[in-house]
């Protein structure tokens, strides 16, 4: 709203450099706040449970999906002329989708589901502690998200909103549904009956989509974009996500454990169906290459409407060239 | 507000026996409006995943937890003299507050945790699925509780409200710390070092108590309750909450698998801290009969502030005096 601040994002956020510097310089910011909730949080908690959610809270991701929420409340707007103090009471909606991203990868590493010893590079957590505290630990984190959401500083209507999108995005018909179309899936590529990309994307549309979606969408309805708009920013949040998702299978394959921080060629030896398993390297290319197209048009369609979408061509530029 | 109708409450609800009554009638209402919010919520939900859901939920349990919300909401009320339709803005949390009982459950059972094989009579979760399946139904549930709370016909700022309670009921401070506490604690029983009552009580307070308290307290917040009233409900609901734990310890001594719907014996046998497994039977009865005298001198505050609490009394009565 007035002068920008020495923190304020860059004006070259546009170009992949100013983009991969503006998510480095977030980076910090989310670990400052997202340490900062969970000293609030965990103040009555059971020591070994909160040294659990640390552990797994704090540990250097992505974060993604908080960008998400940032780039959403940016659509349509001069990406550098704010004030940081405006956001003040959009971090918890940033705070709590990535609260929930770090609950599913706990539990999607379980052992009884992708049975993951690494993640970002350290042992997962039912490693570093055992399987029920990284069970109560992803329960604990789903709640402590939308406590987040409830505690917010924004208006009521705006935290009802964003409650009633993310308990949505992730629940049985979105991401949890997606991890257990995975379960199902895995071993059943090669197969008659094998599931095509169709399939495949549904799958994924769930499983990784969802959330990011509901993480766009989140920030744009904070900023208080129409609904008209809203509806691309989410058509274009599943292409996101689809070509997150995409990328993520080709560098499963192309990929080095040391930046991925991971296994990589997992997918193939756990049968996993993926882009990659299921349409070939060269398939998935085709296919992410497809989806941008896609995007850029959604893109479009939201410029006609008079909301620049620049950030959201940068992130998707991003998305597709990351190695990690 | 109006004249009753014929499925309202009865009058004789102060009687043990219509307390009895009541609940028995209530839980075919609850059995009926969670069928109905399955049916509305798994509708694009994955096939096997909607099953397992539906397996867990409706399997004619207590139904407690909802029976709290309403009679949260009747205090200081003359009991029978409601329509019906009143009710329909406050029965989400009570679907709520029920989804989330039963995620608690299933994870409680996992084999990580309790390692239950049975559970109201009926094979528990991963025993009928698989562990993967319990672990995604669960999370599912925690997601379609605050989706249901969302969704609402309750006005903004008590959807808000219950959010928020819910939310930290359920979280590592509450709920989930419980049980994280409850299986670090669990062998220590007779040794050196070994948990108090005091430690015990701590313990239970968050894994059972929380969860009764926020649900009394949601419906007391529904009708309008003042501040200094729903301090004393929720004083209350603790002690509610801690006689439901000490006659759930004594049943498992005293009671019958045909009665219980599960493995009477267990607490001894796996070396849970329980009431009885710390202080001895008589040391829990005798701390079941404090706890139920603490809890009437804070129903007698509360009538003092012209708050009503018959229904309260026959619930506390309820819960002293079962067999299952």
């Amino acid at each position: 709203m007035t002068n920008a601040t020495p923190h304020a994002p860059h004006r070259t956020l546009a170009a992949p450099d100013g983009f991969d510097n503006w998510l480095t310089a977030f980076r910090d910011q989310v670990e400052g706040r997202l340490t900062a909730a969970l000293d609030h949080q965990l103040v009555d908690t059971p020591p070994r449970l909160a040294r659990a959610l640390r552990h797994t809270t704090l540990d250097g991701g992505k974060r993604f999906r908080p960008a998400l929420v940032f780039l959403g409340s940016l659509i349509g707007r001069p990406w550098p002329e704010t004030d940081e103090s405006r956001f003040d009471s959009l971090w918890p909606a940033a705070i709590a989708v990535e609260l929930v991203h770090v609950y599913s990868l706990v539990h999607d590493d379980l052992p009884s589901m992708d049975d993951d010893d690494l993640r970002r590079g350290r042992p997962t957590l039912h490693r570093a502690f055992d399987e029920a505290t990284a069970i109560l630990a992803g329960d604990a984190l789903q709640s402590l998200a939308f406590t987040t959401l409830a505690e917010a500083q924004a208006d009521t209507a705006t935290r009802l909103d964003w409650t009633r999108r993310l308990a949505a995005a992730i629940g049985p018909a979105g991401m949890v549904g997606g991890q257990a179309i995975d379960l199902a899936l895995a071993g059943q590529v090669g197969e008659d009956g094998a599931p095509d990309l169709a399939r495949l994307a549904d799958l994924h549309d769930r499983k990784t989509g969802a959330l990011i979606r509901a993480s766009l969408v989140m920030g744009a309805r904070w900023a208080g974009l129409p609904e008209r708009q809203l509806r691309l920013v989410d058509d274009f949040g599943r292409l996101l996500g689809r070509a997150f998702q995409i990328q993520d299978d080709i560098l499963d394959v192309t990929g080095s454990a040391e930046d991925l921080g991971k296994t990589p060629g997992k997918d193939a030896a756990t049968d996993k169906c993926s882009y990659v398993t299921v349409a070939g390297l060269d398939g998935a290319r085709r296919e992410l290459d497809d989806t941008v197209r896609h995007a850029h048009a959604v893109l479009w369609e939201l410029a006609t409407l008079g909301a620049d979408g620049q950030a959201l061509s940068a992130c998707l530029d991003f998305v597709t060239r990351r190695r990690y």
